[in-house]
């Protein structure tokens, strides 16, 4: 019987997160690069495992999965050694983690993504710069990370809605916000600096999820150097 | 003890696709009406109870929610009630919705939105009309009809992924796919003329919520009727 086995590019922020995932919880699988910058999403081989021709995707044992928070949940729920904290059985608390994971698709996500592709990776995917585009990303990620300090850090705890202990809503959205490493460190700083219990969750993140956290973003960090460069 | 309390305007599809659940599912609750026409959802009083400024929201015996896929988990999670097809206890068919879930944010979600709002619906809520945005929504739309399609329609069952009685999923969808009555029955027709599977899809959603969803899309039809004249 072989392996869960993970279709990924650890430059794409959902990627990496599945693959910190299983690290974190002793997850067995095999890691398949679907190397974006040379098109491996757009071939029809790939497009058999996730039609929609993006990454992550997995392939549990004949189940195929797509949608990262979709494959989080299912990870979480399918693999009982995985902490109750990840995922909450407890229904106020998990649709806590819903509303956040959802509320990431139109705000966070876009915000983030949007503004890396279009002011600097887009030619690496083929496509021009746009930066109307960009600009616009930018004010709804900045309007995002307020969001993250005033909504989900407005308690005790380190983590989102104040829990002691991570869940998948920060491991997806600290992911996401790691993105912004395409623009520099400064940038990242600069975004941060009016946020300083964002800048906490961030590391807190990081820390509670060493090494992997770290480990998994060095393909993003050197490509990103060697882009700017 | 009061009931269950669904902060929502029927003009709004996630809104439709909260009541609509619990007229279906027998959960007393009293509806809150949200005019998004008179700017309701962008007073303090209603900030106060989904920050985000959007409808639809909650309010359980004083637990707030938003974000209408996270209610909708919540709302099927918490009531006991609530029929397991609705959303499958079981980890690979709960995976399958939620993948849709998610899938829907990033696809079907914003053509179909994108449409309406650009093409006809922005001078309602005081922005301009935009053909650029609209025609780029369109065609995502198309290609989400298309998905609906060829994706999760490509089994027996009448509903998404082959099953026999309807989802969260199926819900979320067949009301954002109603958002097209803006643009009038003829619209719709041609938009699904290609996709005699979708067509049957919806008319199977219909019927299998009757009469809740013909009554609760009535406000919808009514204002796209008195809008287009």
């Amino acid at each position: 019987m072989g392996k869960l086995c993970l279709f990924v590019d650890r430059i794409s922020q959902p990627s990496r997160a599945i693959v910190i995932f299983c690290l974190a919880n002793g997850i067995a699988m095999e890691e398949s690069e679907v190397d974006l910058l040379k098109g491996d999403h757009k071939k029809a081989e790939y497009k058999a495992i996730n039609p929609m021709g993006l990454v992550p995707a997995i392939d549990d044992h004949g189940f195929y999965l797509f949608e990262s928070h979709a494959i989080l949940r299912y990870l979480s729920s399918a693999y009982p050694d995985v902490a109750d904290h990840w995922y909450p059985a407890d229904v106020k608390k998990r649709a806590q983690i819903d509303c956040i994971l959802d509320w990431h698709h139109t705000n966070l996500r876009p915000g983030s993504g949007g503004l890396t592709i279009n002011r600097v990776a887009a030619p690496l995917l083929g496509r021009p710069l746009d930066e109307k585009a960009a600009a616009e990303s930018e004010v709804l990620l900045k309007a995002s990370i307020k969001r993250i300090d005033t909504l989900w850090l407005n308690k005790e705890g380190s983590f989102l809605t104040g829990n002691e202990q991570p869940s998948i809503a920060d491991l997806s959205l600290a992911c996401e916000l790691m993105q912004v490493e395409f623009l520099g460190e400064e940038y990242k700083s600069e975004l941060l600096s009016p946020h300083p219990k964002v800048k906490h969750w961030l590391d807190a993140v990081e820390k509670a999820l060493a090494p992997h956290f770290g480990d998994v973003h060095q393909k993003l960090k050197a490509g990103a150097l060697a882009f700017r460069k």
